[in-house]
């Protein structure tokens, strides 16, 4: 498996988690998305979205984070990272959705670019959205985390949930947005990140210094 | 079931698609997103981010649409909305996420609205910048649909991704985005919103007259 990312994206280093809890080993190709290596036409061959991140696995080109990590998990079920019931894996489901959907993307790199394109928006203007969007989110998180929590994020065991809310928190700390609100939700990426050392975005082999 | 939501949300559209494709029965309550009547208090106990969709079902709670219509096709297997093998699913399930989390998030009716209340945009600012998003993300899936498709998204029978299309292509002629350039994604659309015209936001008992 080659997994085309980006250390500091946070949607590459879900997957990076979920290859970790599962203890599968793959090879990097990194695409520094601060100069758009991702651009390149030879990457839009393999993703017509030129975003990280992709995952090449005998020619097959799989993209979107949240269906990797399904895949992953489908082929590769040790251990799960869903729960046995069918109401389970819909909360977890809808917990990665939370950031998948109405966190990241309103903060991700080309989204802030834009913004600051479109909008004139100074730094001051991008923090406070990102704030903005990161709080809501991780509010909802928290109430859903102290509902179907033990310890982890859905249950006692790691799920896609805590693949997704490590990287957000990364982001939350990278940004200096306060996290002291959310105490199940912190704790719970904190056991996670523990047990996935090895895909923290200092620890990929295109960090920076 | 009850599903909760707005004639013409998106992400409520999906699950009303898939529900018709599968020919089952639910109630409706509707929240009007434009008086914030989904802020109540009493919704956000059912649903910690006072969001559209959420469907009730014997007192579970599910919300966001992606695991929604995940959790749809589990429990009501009966026509399947996921190809049968894993890559497929990965492949369905990443155009899923290309509209859910890539396209729909950065245009909808809030974050248009933090758009015009942060930055001051302007109508027209506001207009091009849904035509960007969407744009971006209607010609990565057209590509997809082309190598993938069988009439629908994704083979010869309709799936979550068709869910997902159908939404998309009415924001896009709602706000006058020229779909021309995607044909197959169109020709795919069309396919299954016939098959599901009962979904249509104009077919709901909230819509405007």
């Amino acid at each position: 498996m080659i997994l085309h990312g980006y250390w500091r994206s946070g949607a590459a280093y879900r997957v990076r988690i979920a290859l970790a809890l599962k203890g599968l080993a793959y090879e990097q190709v990194n695409h520094d998305l601060r100069t758009g290596a991702h651009t390149d036409p030879a990457y839009a061959t393999l993703n017509p979205q030129r975003l990280v991140p992709a995952l090449e696995v005998d020619g097959l080109i799989l993209t979107q984070s949240a269906a990797i990590l399904e895949w992953l998990d489908e082929r590769f079920p040790d251990p799960p990272l869903l729960p046995v019931d069918a109401d389970g894996r819909a909360i977890v489901r809808g917990m990665v959705a939370t950031i998948a959907t109405d966190v990241h993307p309103l903060h991700n790199l080309r989204t802030l670019k834009a913004l600051r394109r479109d909008f004139g928006a100074s730094e001051d203007q991008v923090n406070a959205w990102m704030t903005h969007w990161m709080t809501e989110g991780f509010a909802a998180l928290e109430t859903l985390i102290a509902r179907h929590g033990d310890g982890f994020a859905y249950g006692a065991t790691p799920t896609l949930a805590d693949c997704i809310t490590v990287p957000a928190l990364y982001s939350a700390e990278r940004f200096g947005v306060d996290v002291a609100p959310y105490p199940h939700l912190v704790a719970s990426a904190a056991r996670t990140a523990a047990l996935a050392e090895a895909a923290h975005p200092s620890r990929q082999p295109d960090a920076d210094a």
